[in-house]
């Protein structure tokens, strides 16, 4: 995605930057590891992006891009733990390059980081509401992550649930983001709301994408095995539409699996079999189609720019990805 | 100490009104059972007491310290899963009555709820300012407890080293919800610094007497078995003295006893010995009289008040506790 280079480059260079302390080297130095690991910077961008569309100054934006994406890190090297995630971007995750008690605390402090980059928006921006729609992006993250874990342990999960989830654990953080870099540019109410629900449609859109692709992506492109989700027996959107929609035989053969992780080969195979079975995998595209198509919708409705245009290319690319 | 129970009573009557979501349960639930458990509401009453002693309304701090409150019971629920505590406040600890995941998470959402609380603040307060001196708080907690864990691997502590980890482990929370009171009670500056120091000194004094009553204390009295520090190893005031004092031999004994804890009884025995051998107790002692003294002499510079009595009296308690 070269068109977003601009972009990326500010927040490399901002986050190398930073500055962090060099002690407690056990707290900031797995923080900067994981900052190094790179990532796409996908979030702090679309803070970015989310000023630019607004009119405001995207400069003006950049440590509530930092703010998020530190954020973003912070939930994952807790989630990192909470998931026993071996790695991370090609390397070893925290918890296991350090130790749990290390990434915990590295978390903690990196989350604070994150508030601290906040009070270096410019003077004139209002922070209290700046600081106000990061925290409560920050505790639908906590709750979508919660969630989650409930859903491993209980049988049944609607498709609404399911949805109420990712709008947390993924939907949450972008939407937040956006919200922060309208606000930064001077954006009204309308516009903001806006934006929120920009950051959360596409969230959403690229989270059911996630899971779809899991089982019709190349496997080499995407990095994961194909349908590793289903190895895992994780509750993804195929996996509870197949359990809302298989019969009762089926649905009783399918929790026994689930009961029993990883899958077994033959059991992934039929898995995959009745999503074919059942359209699931059709059901998943359409949805995540609808989900992009009213994120363009949205973002239809601001006025042409620069940053309008990267957007719309951005869109277009999350959504014709194979991997 | 009765004469703090118009304080505490407040801080329980808002903290029974936070009406936490009770969904998701796994979130909500190990917050509400941490903070029903109790404790003694020091923090909090602080931060009321401050506000008090700058003749602000102290109904206005009471957002400040319930956020002071979760704050430090977040604390809690994270350092119980890095000491692998066992209980706390006599109840099963949330990582075990749950599990490490849950009390990770449900932290971390403690924390957000925190942050949240601030937001509750008069408008006409400064907000930023209230916000800053609450995060660096926090930020100085988690630079203590790194280097509390890091101490607890070293072979060599000095004493300084010992007094930065103390005052960011158990002073800097004080010490800023004492000068959050004093910002939303409209103090001015060299206020606040009389505040942010009276905690520091507080933090201090209280940490160096609790390493100290391990072994003067009566446990029956203290709740805990006398020299359970010892027995476990820890890097206490006590200790870092005896390490500094000691000749070669009986340090080369002591650092091979605390690489094999818990310490066996005679060993127990043996570093109490040196205590005595070395005025251990008697330096420790005076330390946290010295302290005590200099938060004295920094509240006797305030105005005379009611919330200035109870401050003396709160002090002249805490300095005369045998446990």
């Amino acid at each position: 995605m070269d068109f977003l280079s601009p972009y990326v480059q500010q927040i490399e260079k901002n986050l190398s930057e930073l500055s962090l302390p060099k002690s407690p080297a056990t707290l900031y130095d797995p923080q900067r590891y994981l900052l190094e690991t790179g990532g796409k910077r996908i979030r702090p961008v679309l803070t970015l992006i989310a000023c630019g569309l607004c009119k405001g100054d995207t400069q003006n934006a950049i440590p509530a891009a930092i703010a998020v994406e530190l954020l973003h890190n912070f939930t994952l090297m807790h989630d990192d733990i909470m998931d026993q995630a071996e790695s991370r971007r090609g390397r070893a995750s925290v918890h296991l390059k350090w130790n749990t008690s290390t990434a915990i605390l590295s978390g903690d402090s990196m989350y604070t980081q994150a508030l601290l980059q906040v009070h270096k928006i410019p003077e004139d921006v209002d922070y209290k509401k700046v600081a106000l729609v990061f925290l409560e992006g920050i505790n639908r993250v906590c709750e979508g992550q919660a969630l989650d874990m409930e859903f491993e342990e209980r049988e049944s999960v609607s498709i609404d649930e399911y949805l109420e989830m990712i709008s947390g654990k993924t939907s949450a953080l972008l939407s937040a983001g956006m919200q922060m870099g309208g606000i930064i540019a001077g954006s009204e109410s309308s516009g903001i709301e806006k934006l929120a629900k920009l950051g959360d449609t596409l969230g959403l859109a690229f989270q059911i994408q996630d899971d779809w692709l899991d089982i019709v992506a190349d496997p080499d492109k995407f990095g994961k095995k194909t349908a590793g989700d289903v190895f895992e027996g994780k509750k993804t959107y195929l996996m509870i539409s197949l359990l809302n929609s298989c019969n009762k035989e089926e649905k009783k053969w399918l929790l026994n699996c689930l009961k029993n992780k990883p899958l077994a080969k033959p059991d992934v195979d039929k898995v995959i079999e009745l999503y074919k079975k059942y359209d699931i995998l059709e059901s998943a595209a359409a949805l995540k189609d609808s989900y992009y198509s009213e994120a363009e919708n949205i973002l239809n409705t601001f006025e042409e720019s620069g940053y309008k245009q990267d957007l719309k290319q951005l869109i277009e690319t999350l959504k014709a990805r194979e991997y």
